[in-house]
């Protein structure tokens, strides 16, 4: 992976984190950032769930896009902003547990487009099954400020 | 489109819309639902919101989801239960506005699989802008009770 | 649809498509260009299909990747390149058929990305059965000259 | 990966490869196959080109495609056959080079689909480039002869 430009890379994307509202009313947590990956994580309540009382897929693929994007984010530089282009995800195991985790790494950083891949596990009593796979582009706007539009 | 085998397949989609407890926590409505076709509406509040500002992908990836979850399901048998298998998601625009609108209808209903488009759009002063594309697939769970596992 | 920026669009797809030794060696032809719109058609053959008999898939997504393609090159300029950033591909129904014809249409045309929606359909005895549905994402090259690379 | 239920499964992947005439035309060589993996190779030449003169994404979709459906294939029953229900493909480098490695491998091989991901590699004077990532979706047809239909 190569090394990030910005060497303030985990503090410029936890800032942009603490901006996206979604994710403070989700209640989905920043759990680790690294050059080119990124977790996030999501505890189960029924304000989540979809209509057998899983983790709805939305719950999850919006978890599993901000890690990706986050993961793309730590090699861009100090004054870019990112956003998703599109994603595509697999359900593999109903989102059954008492928490999510997304895992994202980037596969691909070039100047322009970032893509990435996302595993998204569900913990149940302990045990972590891979619930969905996500794989996404990502595109860098350059010297585009990551602040809330006014 | 074919003629739903279920004549009440708008009470059950709206039965079990209702028990999806993450589009009552979004505040989305279930707008119409036809056969073949259903549409879901969402108003934006800031704890919708991505770091600019906008409409987190992620909300839009879960109204859009559910919508093309109950397009399909209007085609399916009353004693029959959907889950999706994947979706891909394309942002056409940024997600700037009052309200996001998700329509989808099926493109094919098969024994077993069904594929569906949806198309999201978000609301600003009144003019409507196509925001994200998605197409996706859904299964049909052959005899299983559409209702929360305790 | 907006007005092609180069009037000799047209021109330019057909020189590109004559350049693509794929398209040449499978057969496959161009049948339209229009703005924002392409047409591919594919005669069957036995060396196009899989264990069945049928089309085989990477036949299907060929014409239909090269008709996104230059579905949206239409709406390029004169001195620009196109690539395929990414694209997903349903199978609808078996591609059981004397040909296949790939129809593209440019979903949303911006400076740098385009995303297109093509629709592929199988012949059989006059008949016409959409067999594949995709979503394609693809990247203009600015002022990168569409011809073979040394 | 779980043990093949089919002893006999890498002598019936090959049987099947060997049917699809498009891998003949192409002139695809299948290279390995193991429980849930399958490798294919394709040496370039003009006619698997694009306009660049690299290999064209239909081309390197072909491969990937048949050895996704051939990782999964290698998990199914002696009597049954697989077809695929969608793929999603991202181009991640031009397809420049002498030759394109197809690898795949299952992620979750359940009763009725099975996901997997495959990885395409160019290469070029003995060095390899990862240049394309597809996700896929397979499906299980229970009890149907993998042979041509007449």
């Amino acid at each position: 992976m190569p090394t990030p430009s910005d060497p303030d890379f985990a503090a410029r994307v936890r800032a942009s984190f603490g901006r996206q509202g979604f994710m403070r009313s989700l209640g989905a947590e920043l759990t680790r950032v690294e050059p080119g990956a990124c977790e996030i994580r999501l505890a189960f309540r029924d304000g989540l769930g979809q209509q057998h009382g899983y983790f709805h897929t939305g719950a999850l693929s919006a978890i599993a896009d901000s890690a990706g994007g986050y993961a793309g984010y730590t090699l861009m530089g100090a004054g870019d902003s990112v956003l998703s282009v599109e994603y595509k995800m697999n359900l593999l195991a109903p989102g059954r547990g008492d928490a999510a985790v997304a895992r994202a790494r980037v596969v691909k950083s070039g100047r322009t487009l970032t893509v990435c891949q996302v595993e998204v596990f569900v913990e149940r009593d302990g045990v972590e099954t891979l619930c969905a796979l996500m794989q996404q582009t990502l595109i860098r706007m350059a010297d585009r400020a990551d602040t809330v539009v006014p």
